[in-house]
């Protein structure tokens, strides 16, 4: 059954955990008492809803349905996920808490944005705290998956164990924080960088621009993957982890920091990092920055999915558990492939590269295979199918963030060769492609061409067998 | 004329130097007193002759030539640029300037590694400290473009000026620190997270991993290619940069980070530091992790590459500048492709996906349009080549890591049509494939077929009037 989650505060924060719960086929009841929480609500799922489906090389769930709310209560009504995100102040916070905790289903978990409080903070005053704790995302919450998840001693494992679960579902990564502290684990470098950063401008050493480029073009592309201490084990080399702090650790000693001091938030300061900042980046509006960021994004996760590595790793897991159901009806073309393009397959005229056409007629070739049981344990016992042959026609031009299907069929399925036809047509049903392929059965040891399983050919012979029977369809 | 580099010092920051500029073309004397020195270099090369070349979709320049040298005054004589790597200890590090200065030609570039010291205090005591700047860089040094460019007042800005335009030919970045300070810029913030890491690991808040993945799933993602500012004002949202700082600005003064205090790196500290890392990575040797790290950066910076942004326009930069000559040779087939198949490349049954292969073709056609005209500024004139049909034919597996080459041949040339065959070969001229591929000549803005610019078109002509004469390649 679909599942509801209530959105308290509907910020950039709380709007995108709206548009994660939402894209991921969950009901939401969003209450915000800001006359504009609509129209920011549209403009973060805008963002969303073009930057998600991308990140999968499956279709996401049928989306839920948003319902706004005039009041707590009728927001957190049968709901099983209730998220806070309201400004950062601790009072605000605990009175919407007693509000939320006499209108919740008794089961459902409450989870706090805040970038800074404990949840022992947030639980003080609550007769019933159990279902309470800290969930602290990442902006843009709709792709980062890193949510720090803090209990307190009052919240039960099994609570957390039931808030790991859902946050997983949704293709977060719920990172325990095992022992509550101000502003958890990422905030507190977050900060620590911030600090510097601000002492960098005020003593004239670096602008905005300068630091940013300090980050992006080195450590930050480490960190995109790596993090900060398995960077370092690959830097101190095979005398290891213990061996580099020895040669490091004494700089810490240095004056490489403003260890000591905070610097003052005069307006004189204020005004130069603004200014610093509009001469980076005061040619691109918020929204434009917003995009670039999240195609950026996009890339770098994809790239990382691609890899299975570090956080692409965790979209590959997640994908898995949304894998759609193999073609059911196989007495006419059989319904293969349904995705979005995402925004890395279009080349300098504007459309989905060429290339990609051959790759989603692979992807519908690789779903028939898994139809007739060639599937990933049947590979890993050594068979598999090789494409040797693919003739691509072009029929009209597809772009980025479209949703395509494909339509497949088997020309010819016996001994060794399985011969597919596939059609890819748009959201309107215009023919955008066709794919005749040709694949031959092989061993992966010998790398020579074998016969498949006989369980493998009797369900392709069977599949040929009706699929003769229909209209050529390469006459269509 | 070939230039060369020396390096002073050949650990993994040094090799990674010789990397860089031997890949680049330039010819490399190594000094290195280390009897380790050779072994440790050719590790650093051979993995980074596995990664620089598919970072790039041309041919990078042909491999330049090393000498081990046995003395300073050896590896400096007739040099362009020299690079100090020694260990960080500035009596030595002065030592080898003193060195360096007596023998090098008065026009090359002395660069320092320091990751702390000012480049005041290295030109002490040298009598023409003109040439002594930092050029501080990031490993891995072959492929992360950061490098702080820091002179000091005793610099000509001409001086700063030829080292920035080496650097750049090199594919690096550099960053020029306008103000000497202890560990320049990027160091500053790394200190800054690692020391409040310490403090993490020391009082049991996380672990080395739980750490890692804070940052790797969360803002090491966003600073891979926007840093702190950026990311920053696009949170401010349309209130700009002064309304964040208002907001989030007195956090600075909350208890979130271990401001005032380094913690004591007791043999304790270092034992539960080491151990966690043991815990997170230790199943795989430094080796594997290097690749890792390798692949992981690779996959990054091809992604926004191709989004042409943050580091991957920095290499799409460079790209332009060493863009091979289109094929001089018409008079038989035209060599069109000659690259590396990166790693991003290869599909589960390990060898290159057949997507591909439609992509290499793609971009031997590019080649052919830019040989008779058809070229980016053609282009942006409103008028190109689509293509509308292509066959492939796979006839040999290629893997991650390989050198292919394709030879082109126009079949025919009139009107709007241009109908193209291409071969692939790989390092020993086995064929692994060929496409025969029809392109139409449409304008951008009607999205309709149209004929060529009449230059294009008699260039066109002229290839496909000798290319019929030749035997047909299809029959090959």
């Amino acid at each position: 059954m679909t599942q509801t989650a209530a959105i308290i505060g509907g910020g950039v924060i709380g709007g995108g955990w709206l548009a994660r719960f939402l894209l991921n086929g969950w009901n939401v009841n969003l209450y915000d008492p800001d006359p504009q929480a609509e129209r920011k609500i549209t403009a973060v799922l805008k963002n969303a809803r073009h930057a998600l489906p991308m990140l999968y090389d499956v279709s996401l769930p049928r989306e839920g349905k948003l319902k706004i709310c005039s009041t707590i209560q009728e927001a957190v009504a049968g709901t099983s996920w209730i998220q806070e995100s309201v400004p950062e102040r601790l009072d605000l916070k605990q009175k919407v808490f007693l509000e939320i905790i006499l209108a919740a289903p008794k089961d459902a978990i409450i989870g706090s944005s805040t970038s800074g409080f404990k949840p022992s903070e947030l639980q003080e005053g609550l007769s019933c705290p159990d279902t309470v704790l800290v969930a602290h995302p990442f902006n843009p919450v709709y792709l980062l998956p890193l949510v720090e998840l803090v209990p307190s001693p009052a919240n039960p494992v099994f609570i957390v164990n039931v808030a790991k679960e859902i946050l997983t579902s949704l293709g977060m990564f719920p990172l325990h924080v095992r022992k509550e502290i101000d502003a958890h684990i990422a905030d507190r470098f977050l900060e620590a960088v911030w600090r510097e950063g601000l002492w960098l401008i005020k003593d004239g050493i670096a602008t905005t621009q300068e630091i940013d480029d300090a980050i992006r073009y080195g450590f930050g592309l480490r960190w995109a993957q790596m993090g900060l201490f398995e960077t370092y084990r690959i830097a101190g080399g095979e005398e290891g982890m213990a061996h580099f702090i020895s040669q490091f650790g004494p700089c810490l000693q240095w004056p490489w920091t403003k260890l000591m001091d905070v610097p003052e938030l005069t307006d004189e300061l204020i005004q130069q990092v603004a200014s610093q900042s509009d001469a980076q980046s005061g040619n691109r509006s918020i929204r434009e920055l917003e995009r670039l960021r999240d195609n950026n994004l996009i890339a770098i996760l994809r790239s990382l999915k691609n890899e299975n590595t570090a956080a692409g790793a965790l979209i590959n897991e997640h994908e898995q558990t949304i894998k759609p159901e193999l073609p059911s009806k196989i007495n006419g073309a059989m319904a293969t492939i349904s995705r979005v393009i995402p925004s890395d397959w279009t080349d300098y005229n504007g459309h989905m590269n060429e290339s990609r056409y051959g790759q989603i007629f692979s992807d519908a070739a690789d779903i028939i295979m898994q139809t007739v049981g060639a599937n990933a344990d049947y590979i890993r016992s050594g068979l598999s199918y090789f494409t040797v042959d693919v003739q691509i026609k072009f029929l009209a031009e597809t772009h980025a963030g479209s949703s395509i299907h494909v339509k497949s069929f088997v020309l010819q399925g016996e001994g060794k060769k399985m011969k597919l036809f596939h059609q890819m047509f748009d959201e309107d049903e215009a023919l955008l492609a066709t794919g005749e392929q040709m694949l031959i059965h092989v061993n992966l040891e010998t790398r020579r061409a074998c016969e498949p399983h006989a369980d493998v050919l009797e369900q392709l012979e069977m599949i040929a067998a009706i699929h003769t029977t229909l209209p050529d369809p390469r006459r269509v």
